[in-house]
This record gives structure tokens, sequence and C-alpha cells, in this order.
């Protein structure tokens, strides 16, 4: 069920963008046994304004109440709704080095909804191995497994070179969504979702703040 | 030396988060060995609106020549200036976990100017152990190591339990920025410099992306 109302409206990228962060200090709230909080409070938390979290919220509907704020526990139910976190996302992460290794170990990801069914890798030293239940598959089975096992989520964690290659597979096979770790803007075949984790731009970003910082540019 | 104007210019944060991306595809079109390029080109390449470039970039200057567009090499060494890329910076990891190891063994960060100088961890399985050229010690030396070998940045990898107590260690320590992988907003002490990857968020977006595609939320 969603909490967002009926009327058609295009919800900005920046607010979905922040969507995740409040349902992480939702998660958070609950976890320390909070009931209400007030939208001062919420949004001082977060480090941005008051008018702005009312106005984010007001996208999906009326969730606080004048003088009493909000309830965590319904407000992080609604918020998980929006973000379609009812469901489970069956994914298949394709590259067993560390990053792929860390996203199988995660726990934070399957709270989430996120059940990785296979784990592939091009490299015969990983082939065979475990990563935590899995067993690294040889990408040259990758396409056979998901005409077998089709799943919604390709991750992409493979070294640039191999990325765009392994995302045409993926693509090919039928997979809705990418999750791409690679240092790479892949190209699309139809309609698929690619979402990107650029490390390096965070990384150059940081960079640039500690020389603003420093009055050095 | 830096290409920005000397007049005192406020640059937006999406300005700035927008510069490791150019900085990113212009490095793909050095190595492609591609000489110049016009505002079309790159913008459709790096899809954004080719008023949206010309924008961003006149905050730092005027790099493009009417009907001849861009020189990569110039253009590239100019990002790079704004962002400080041609100091080093130095850096210890704390958890050598797979994030921590993907980073350590992550060719591009070196490329980008990033000097690791060590990697600690409190899992006896993990100390001693070889992270790339680095041995990983136990995070109860963090804070001699830093006294002895100062560095400017801290990378929190470890799991969110530790992560707020080791980021207190390294600001103690004198370091002026901390990357941080953890799934949680740090306190600061004193004027550092946080930024984030919250992989989590990530995900979530994609989910979200995904649900919206269906028409189901």
């Amino acid at each position: 069920m969603s909490a967002k109302t009926d009327k058609m409206v295009t919800v900005p990228k920046a607010v979905i963008n922040r969507l995740p962060m409040y349902h992480r200090f939702l998660y958070q709230l609950l976890l320390e046994g909070k009931e209400k909080i007030s939208s001062q409070e919420l949004s001082q938390l977060m480090r941005i304004t008051s008018s702005q979290l009312r106005q984010d919220l007001s996208y999906f509907g009326e969730f606080g109440q004048q003088g009493y704020g909000y309830r965590v526990e319904t407000l992080y139910q609604a918020i998980s709704g929006i973000l379609g976190l009812e469901k489970q996302y069956t994914a298949v992460i394709v590259g067993a080095g560390n990053i792929g290794r860390a996203i199988v170990n995660y726990p934070g990801f399957s709270r989430r909804g996120l059940k990785i069914t296979g784990i592939f890798d091009n490299n015969p030293k990983n082939i065979g191995s475990q990563v935590g239940n899995l067993t690294v598959m040889d990408v040259e089975h990758l396409a056979d497994f998901l005409k077998k096992y089709p799943v919604q989520i390709g991750i992409v964690s493979t070294p640039v070179q191999a990325a765009q290659k392994v995302a045409y597979i993926l693509m090919k096979s039928g997979v809705r969504g990418i999750w791409n770790f690679a240092p790479i803007m892949l190209e699309k075949n139809g309609d698929v979702v690619v979402e990107d984790i650029h490390l390096g731009d965070s990384l150059l970003t940081l960079f640039y703040r500690l020389n603003e910082k420093e009055g050095k540019n």
C-alpha cells in the first residue's frame, strides 16, 4: 500500500533522494523506542529546515498533526510504502571482489528487502569460493542462470573494463534495474533503471571541501 | 594553481557535486585521445543540458571558445586544479572488512591523490593480515600512530556500532576530513569535514525508481 495521494504529482528528484535518509533516521528512532517527534526535532536531526521537511512529506499526503508532530511508526511505515519496501527484490551480483563481498555480507541490505540469489565472477581464483551462503559461479553461466531464475536487479561490481559487457548481458536477460558500482556511465538497452554509486566522485567532493575550508581555492 | 576567478563567488553545492563527474568524463576522453569537444557533445555525454554545462563552468572562469568548444586537456587540468587534485592527501582507514580492503585495492583512488598510510581493525582475525602493501594494525594503536604520523583524512569503514567512537578518535587526533561509509550521521568535534557514502540510501532510490517505472506508487 502506498501513502501517496491520488492526485498525479511529479515528485522532484531531490525529494526522492531525501526519502532514504528519512527512512534511515526514522528506523534509528524506532530502535531507540521513540514514539513521536516534532518536525523541528526531526529536521534538526537531519540538518534540513523544518519547512523543507514538511514540504517534502506533503508530496505524499499529510502525516503530521498540528501541535503534535509525527508518529514515528506511522511515518516510518508510510515512507517504507512509498519506497516500495513492502516487497522483496531479487538480485544477482557480478564481480566477487571486495565490493561484491561487502554487499553480500552487509545485513542492512536484506533488511531493506534485497535478496541476492547468485554471485558471479570470471576469475578462476574466485569461482567456487564461498561468499556468505553463496558459491561464486562462473560469469559464463550468468545468462543461463537468469533464464532459469530471473531476477529484477543486477548489481555490477566488476572492474571498469568489464562493466558495460556485463550490463548488456544483464539487460538482455531481463533485469529491470542495475545498481552500478563501476566508475563508468553505462549505456542502456531499453528502459532499464540504472542507479550509480561513484565512490571516486564522493572522494573528490571531500577533497574539494577540504580545500575550500582552508581557503586555498 | 586554481582556475577560479578572483571574484568572491559562492559556488552552489549542486555545482560542486557535478565537478567530480566532469572530471571523470574528461579523464575518459583524454584516455580516448580526444583533443577538443563541443559543449553540446560533452553535455550529451553527461546527460545534462549544454546551458547547464556552460553555467556550471562559468563559476570557475571561461574555458570554452565560441564556435570551438573546449580543449579537453585544458578543461581537465582546470577542473583538477579546482578540485585540489594537484595535491596528495594522506589517510588512514579504520575497519579492515570488505569495504576497507576495496578502498586500499582500488587503483582509481591513488590516481586521484589519496595516499593510505595505515589500516586498522579491532578483530584479532584481521590484525596482522596484509591488505595491498599494508599490514592491518590494532585500532588500540590508532591515536599513537596518528600522533607520530599525522594524516588529513580518516576513512571510517567499521560496522555502525563502532563508527562514532572511531570518528571521535580520528577528530581528536587532528584529521581534517572524514570519509564515512558507516550508515550513521556522525557527530562532529570542531570543524572537520564529513563526507558520507550511504550505500543503503542508493539502494532505496533504486527500489523507488523501479516501482515508479511500474506505476505502482
